[in-house]
This record gives C-alpha cells, structure tokens and sequence, in this order.
C-alpha cells in the first residue's frame, strides 16, 4: 500500500482553551508555524507568570520548519516568541510591520536571538515557505494591521482567520478584505480554521468609530482631567482618544509601562498619530488647568500594579485621583477581572471621580467577530472542512452549530483540542497520531521548572502554611539532645496560641521518646511518625492541616 | 448643656460592602441587633473559610441587648449565629418559622447554645424590645419568609428592608406588603434604610413565576435525564422544579449537602410541597428510566466540592453526566464565579450534556429589587432621611442620587461604611463616634487566629515557596557539624534543580564560613546573613523570592 502525502495541522495551543495560541502545519518535510502566544495562568497556577505552549515537536522538527507566521501582535500571540526563539535557531519570522515593531520590542529584554531572521509583510503579500505558500489577508481586530492566512497546500488551500472582526467603517478606512475571501471561496477551500470567541453573541459587533464618538461627547462634555484606561495595543481606540483630546484643547500624557512602550513602536512607525504640541510627559500634568489634560494609562481591568490602580491608591508618583477627575475604562472585564474592574470603579468613585464604563456608555467594543459576521465570513469561503477555532468548549460546539447550519455536513466538522493532530487528504480529513502539549509555567527566569509538584505544595502552603519541626539527635545514644524546635509561618498567630504550640511540643516529643525507647534509627520512619502524630494533633485542635516538615539532625 | 437622647445607627457589618450583614441599634440603654450574617472571602483571604463581623461593641454592650432580628434566613444574614451566640448570653432570636428553622439546623453541628432563647414571629406581629417596637413586614425575596423592618423608636420609626423584591404574582400568592408600606409612609418615616444590591438595572425584577413557566417548557420537551443546579434556600424554585417534574410524570431526587439540609427543613416546615411517590433517595435513580429523573442539586456557581462539580467530573458516588442529559443552571453568576460558572459548563458540555443557562433561557431572576421596584418603595415610605444599604459603593452611590433625584435633600442622605454610627433625633442626623468593627476571619475552628501577618505569610509562600536551611553548630567551637541540610517546597523541582541548589549550598557555607573564622555567636545576625546571602543569591538565579527559613542548632 503506498502511503499518500497528507497535510497535518496540529494546534499546540489555542484550541479549546484561552490563549497561548500556536499551530503547526505540516507537509512531508515542510512545517510552518502560525503565531506563538503566551496565556496568562489560571487562579491554581500559583505564583506563575505566564503560561507558554509546550514546543518539544518543534524541537524534534527543528531541520523542518520554513517560517514562524504572525497573524497579528496580541500577547497571545507573539508572547511566548522569546522562549521560542532560544529553543530553536535560525527561524526565519513573518508579520506585519506592527506585529514585528512589537515583537523587536520584546525582544530588547532577552538577548542573544539576533540570528533569526525578522521579515515584514503587508496584507496581500505571499510568502513560499517549503510546501506552503502562504498568503496575508487584511483583517479588521482590536490591534491595527492583522493578517488572516489563507495558506495553499499541495491538497488545497486553508484558510485560518486569526482573530478578527468586520468593521464597516474601521478608523484606518482598511475593512477586512471581503472580496479576498469570496475569491478564494470561488476557487475553492479545503478548510477554515475560524474565531469562536464571540460566536454566542448575535449579531455584528459596533463599530470603533461609535466609540470615538463617545468619546467626542465624553471629552466635550468634561471640564476637569479626564483619565482613560484601555488596552495599550488598541492603537485605533488610543488614536480616537487622542483626536478627542485635540478636538477639545487637551494635551495628552501617556502613563503605565506597557502604554508608554507600545505608544512608542506605534509612534514610531506612524500608526499613532499626535501634534507635536498635544503630547505631553506625565510629569508635566501639573503646569496645566485641569480642562486641558488627558491621560492614557493601563489598568482598565483593575490589575493591581498597573497604572489606573496606582493612581487610585495612592501609590502613582505623579497621579493621585481626586474630585472633579473623569475616569473612563474603555474596555470590558475579560472573565475573571470581573471582581478586581468593580474593586477600581469602587475606589474611583470613593476618591471623588467620576467614572464611566462600558454599562454606562459605548466606550468599548470587542475585537471578535460576531456570529453575524462569522456567518457571513463562512457564506464567502463556502469550505468543504471547518474547525472552530480560537475559544473554550462551549465556544467551539456553539460555533460547529453554526456552521451545521449553515450547510456543511456534520462529518466535515472537527472540534479538536491543543495537542491534536488533523490531517487532510484532498477530499478526506481525519484525527491523526496527537504530538506532545500542556502548558509550560514560567515563574521568573524559570521556564517549566515549576510543575503539578511544586504548585500542589504552593497550595498547601497557601491554604494551610508550614509547621517545621527541628529534632537533634546523638547519634551514639540516639537521644535527643534537645527539646524540639518548632517554627510555623501561615497557620497560626503564635504568640496567641501558646497552648497548641505546647500541645504540639508534646506530642513531639512524646513520639521521640517512643522511638528513642524502642532504640529505632529509621529517621525516614521516625520523622513520618511525628508527621503523623502532629499533624493528627492539630487537626483535632484546629481543623487545620499546615505542611509538617521534621528536620532530624544526627550529631 | 443638657444631651437630648438620640438614636444610634451602627452596621457592624454589610455596609459598603457585600455579606456579613448586621446592624445594630442603640437607644440609650437598649440595644438590638439586625441580623448576624458571614461572608466568603476575598480572593486574598488565603485558606480562610468564612469571615464574621467583629462583634467587640456587641461584647462590651451585653447588658443592654434586648434582643436579636433577622430579616430572612440567607448565609449573609444568619450565618454568623453560631459564633456570636457563643460570644454573648442569653439572646432573644427572633424569626420567620423558616429562618428559625435554618438557624436551628445550622446550630445542629455547634454544642452548648442552647441557653439563647429562640421565637418564631410572623408578618404583621409587633415585638417590644426595650425602647424599639419592631414590626415585620411581609416581602418577597429569593427565599420564602423574609421580612422588612419597621422599627419604631422614641425619635420616630426607622424602616429597614432587609433584601427584598416586588413580585405581583409570587409563587406563594404573598406579595410584599406594599400597603403597609403605604401606611407607614403616610404616618410618617424618619429615615430608611434599603437594599441597593440592583440599582443599577432598570425597570422590575422579572416575576418567579416567569421562570415556572421556562422550567414547564424545557420539562415538556425533554426526554432525557433533567439534573438542575440552584440555590438550595430558593426555595419557592426548588417547588417550581418539583411541579414541572410532577406534571411531567418525573421523580425528584435531591443530591448536595446544602440542597438536601434545606429541602428536608422546608419539607418538615411545610414551605416545600411533594407528592410521596415523586420524591426518590438519589441512590435509587437507576431503577427508573431517563425520562423519569430530575435531581436537584447545588454547584449552579460551580463551586468545585458541589454536587454539579463532582457529577461533571466523574468524582460523585451516584451520578456521572452522560450524553442525553440536559443540565439547567438555574441562578447567574455571582461577581468572582463566571470563570467557574464557565468551566462547569464546558465540562457539562463535554460530557454530552446538554446545558441551558441563564443567558439561554429565563431560568433565573434576582432576590434583590431593581430601580423601579426601589422608586416605588421610596414613593410609598417617603422618608425623612435616607440611607442605602447592602451594597458596595457604586450600588450606595448610584441609590443616593436616585434618592435624591426622587426629592431627598442631599444633606439628608447618607452614605455610611462598616463601623460608622449614624445619630438620629426626631429632626437631625449626623455622624457619630464609629465603633470597632472588621473582618474576623474563620479557618477552620479558629475564630480571628489568622490575621494580616499570618495572611502576608500563606501569600508569600503561594507565589514563591520556601527554602529551609539547617545548620547545625559546636558550642564550644562555633563550628559547624555537618554540611548545611536544605530543604525546600513549592519552589523548584529540587531534582531537575542540582545546580541551584549547590550553588545555594555553596553560598550557605561562605556566609558561615565567614562567620566562624570572626568567632560570631550572636545567631539572630548570623540568621539574617544567611537569609540576605541566599536571597540575593537566589533571585540573581530565578529572579524568584522563596521565603527563607533559616534554622541553627546548637550542639
């Protein structure tokens, strides 16, 4: 039997999950690589920074790879580059003048990558990487200058769309590319791999240009500072605020580090766009009335260190929220921020501000196209397969829904998960062999050396603290040389329980002499009996058990 | 200058914030209490189970203590009980049959309380205590027999509502008493205090009825198992679950500690009603076909110990979902739970369950009285003064204006927090001396033995772990005996990490090395170099922060 060449597309992240988005495709000895994002941890990672995809086939497949593809310049997308980039060499990268603006960003923090190769592209720009011949469509998406991919195999032409959305009147006048995708629907496709995050939602998601009209009016309207949180890389929604900040005599001062440095590379390479005498630095605010000043910070989803939450604290060096401010967060809660976004807008309000959020007036809308948009983009592509893409589970079942719905046959449609492998002949698509995945921690410099172990313990510790309990012991008698030591930190004020810690002395101690009684030298056994007997003694006390760690020092 | 006797307003807890409800009253001489409610902690409250008011002023005041109300039997408004009744003697508890009921089987599990003297009260009784006559008024609420409060006292009457709702066709046929509202209004009203927690949406809650009706339709249509997840005190839900499974010829079990505790005292008292053959022990399911089943369980916020949990898991005894059954979340996600809420679903929706939720279908409406329903409360009692309660800041702000926009002068209207007291005579109001007040924090049988230090100790070592070095050293000598021992946890895979860990080794016996050859012997300093040592050593590494642990013994 001869084996036919078949293409392979194996997600490793992305799929059926929240960020980290990553995706090989592979043909015989070609692979190419779309996008390397980071995920931000769940609540049980605890301490960890940021959540990368595990890359051990890339690895394996280093000699393969032809290119590393960007659809657009998220963190979920470009995040985990300069882990990738260490663990493999010479990889030549492909995006947007943006996407690569933000990516050089990066990597100023991380050395020794400068032999990978960065490429810029524009949106109808194709690209021969091995088998693949790679084509960049322009896209519509929360961040200026996306891409999705219509990606032409030996079997057929694949069409993954990245995140994206349809804007009728985008700020920039570039809609996403309609006519491209109905001309390649005319010559046919294989597959869409296609965004789900906004499937439940009906309809066609609001124009950015009604938010700046919002704006407009909010900025009109307004006579003391106005203060806007958003997010740094929505370079349309950071340019709309700006226009209105001119429109109405204000400056504008930029404030949180991740504002400051993605407004520099859009600066930069002129997808921002200020009068010289408008831009102001924050240390400046002070010269100037109040009805003149603007500020564009971060922390729009309340996260603790960013600059909004500073200023609400008191803990901002140049910017303390007082009576008379405007605060408005141009954003909604990513699930999860829910309780930390209401935290600010209590502390705002409570510090005189007034606020407005996106319940209260258009100041925000979503980067994802809605299923009103998603079924037009599945109309103009008419794919024989399709894989939802891009969402949780219910995000993906909804949107194969949809798609049933629309037409293409049940058997036709794969709801995959990171890890899997999906291969396609020209008329067939089945599950293949699954490639290695999971999520690789990172926590400071450390990169997946922190696993389930050492998370469990961070748990323990968290839930219930330590007790460390220090025995000495003559190594020719086997007794102690002195009475126990004890040390706790996260279970209990000590100095008000001194009768636990008494109790808990006993105990010990009482174990010990057993042991010394019965002349045992097994510490292994010995220090697992006075975990046993102290931590049954606390229990019963407290209802509590903190990590018990005997230390036994033979002298 | 003769002091005139005036009322004294002091919550000692819910005010500007949610849970933990309690009021109390202060009349020269006498006092009552409103409430004794817990709340869950924050997600910084590491390991701690429950948080109760600090009832310091309560204690000091004992004497004076005519008697404690309660509004309704929820959590954060009984849930307190046990501990303060084990603080103070010989209480007066007053209630509605079900919130006594409540308040009885939650004492079940506490010993030696049965000095408090408890009495049922119903809509429309007056109760004398001391200086207050307190009259309960009749309202709907998200559990049958809540009450509001009018409490009259010597400088005039003082209505509270407790939580509440309008619902013009309740499931019981007992609406909120909205003449007596009226009367009292008429007569009038020195100040109120209300329930703000849903002012900021629009309009009327929708009726409980309109959720019956959902639950008549998808009971009519469903062929499969129907396993619904609620809160297990809406009681008047769990009847409308039980008439949709008898009219559809279904048994109902009831699975959940919480679900199964309250069923059987609503079903003892009366509030629940059940033909005998529909109600069937959970272990019995499989005798009967699909078509058959409803079980009525808790996790509709999907808590992960919760019935629901541990069915979508596979770690419940005698259910595990399977393709056919159709799961209805009947509740909306209280703030803090949506990434729960949609983790459950998802594993639902993987398991082949079928789920309907609330953005699906009217399976839920709110407890709490939307703007229309507050504006029709304020029209009726049209206080002198004003007070919004239950609610966090922008709740209490947003109904302070709405109160004011209905006609309340502003100096009239007060925003209070935790711990303030508010004065009343029969003209003025102004704020008083505040009393203590706080978050006592609950883990496991301790009551307030875990405190900020304890708390900063469980953060520290949940993000970062701990490093525990221990050395033992000569007394005569100053030397040491043996190689430092490290110990660590929640840190670094120690076996993936020898290199670290003999550099920390190495950095360890320099600093002791250092200061054996200056013959120091004061250990406290030498701890803290070992401590500085091995911290910079080990974020130069990891850029990571374990907590440092050292441990010196002397031999």
């Amino acid at each position: 039997m001869v084996k036919t060449p078949h293409l392979k597309v194996m997600p490793l992240g992305g799929m059926n999950e929240i960020g980290k988005n990553m995706t090989a495709y592979q043909y015989e000895n070609d692979i190419i690589v779309v996008d390397a994002g980071l995920a931000f941890p769940d609540d049980d990672m605890l301490g960890i920074d940021i959540v990368i995809p595990d890359i051990t086939f890339l690895k394996k497949n280093q000699d393969k790879i032809r290119g590393l593809v960007y659809t657009h310049g998220h963190e979920d997308h470009i995040g985990a580059t300069p882990y990738v980039l260490k663990q493999l060499s010479d990889l030549q990268l492909y995006g947007s003048r943006l996407t690569m603006g933000l990516i050089e960003n990066k990597l100023k923090e991380h050395k020794g990558l400068g032999k990978h190769k960065k490429n810029v592209v524009k949106a109808g720009d194709v690209v021969q990487l091995g088998a693949f011949e790679v084509e960049f469509i322009h896209v519509s998406h929360s961040i200026p200058d996306a891409f999705s991919l219509a990606i032409k195999t030996p079997v057929g032409t694949v069409i993954q769309t990245g995140d994206f959305k349809i804007d009728f009147t985008p700020i920039d006048g570039l809609m996403t590319d309609l006519p491209r995708f109905a001309q390649l629907g005319s010559e046919g496709v294989l597959a869409l791999f296609a965004d789900s995050t906004n499937v439940e939602r009906p309809g066609f998601t609001m124009s950015e240009r009604t938010v700046g009209e919002t704006f407009e009016e909010i900025f009109h309207h307004s006579e003391g500072r106005i203060i806007v949180a958003s997010f740094s890389s929505n370079v349309h929604r950071v340019q709309q605020i700006i226009n209105s900040a001119m429109a109405n005599g204000r400056k504008v001062a930029f404030a949180g580090r991740s504002m400051i440095n993605v407004s520099t590379v859009s600066l930069e390479l002129g997808y921002l766009n200020v009068d010289d005498d408008t831009l102001i630095d924050l240390k400046d605010i002070d010269r100037y009335p109040d009805n003149e000043i603007t500020i564009i910070t971060t922390g729009s989803q309340g996260e603790p260190m960013s600059g909004l939450s500073r200023m609400a604290t008191n803990e901002h060096r140049q910017v303390e929220i007082r009576q008379g401010d405007l605060v408005v967060l141009s954003s909604s809660p990513i699930p999860g921020n829910e309780k930390s976004v209401t935290r600010i807008i209590n502390l705002l309000y409570e510090k005189g501000a007034n606020v407005i959020y996106n319940e209260l007036a258009d100041v925000h809308t979503s980067g994802h196209a809605c299923e009103g948009e998603l079924k037009l983009i599945h109309a103009l592509v008419k794919p024989k397969f399709f894989v939802p893409f891009h969402g949780e589970y219910n995000h993906l079942r909804r949107h194969a829904q949809m798609a049933e719905e629309m037409g293409i046959p049940n058997e036709n449609i794969f709801i995959m998960r990171t890890g899997d492998t999906l291969e396609f002949s020209r008329i067939h698509a089945k599950f293949g062999k699954p490639v290695p995945s999971g999520n690789v921690m990172i926590d400071g410099l450390g990169v997946g050396d922190v696993g389930n172990v050492v998370l469990r313990d961070r748990k323990h510790l968290a839930e219930d603290g330590l007790m460390i309990v220090v025995v000495a012991i003559r190594k020719d008698t086997g007794e102690m040389i002195n009475a126990p030591d004890i040390i706790s930190r996260g279970f209990v004020y000590v100095r008000e329980s001194e009768e636990l810690m008494n109790g808990a002395r006993d105990t010990i101690t009482a174990t010990l002499n057993k042991s010394i009684a019965q002349n045992v030298r097994d510490w292994t056994g010995l220090k697992s009996s006075i975990r046993d007997a102290l931590r049954s003694f606390l229990y019963e006390k407290t209802r509590r058990s903190p990590m018990i760690l005997p230390v036994i020092i033979e002298v």
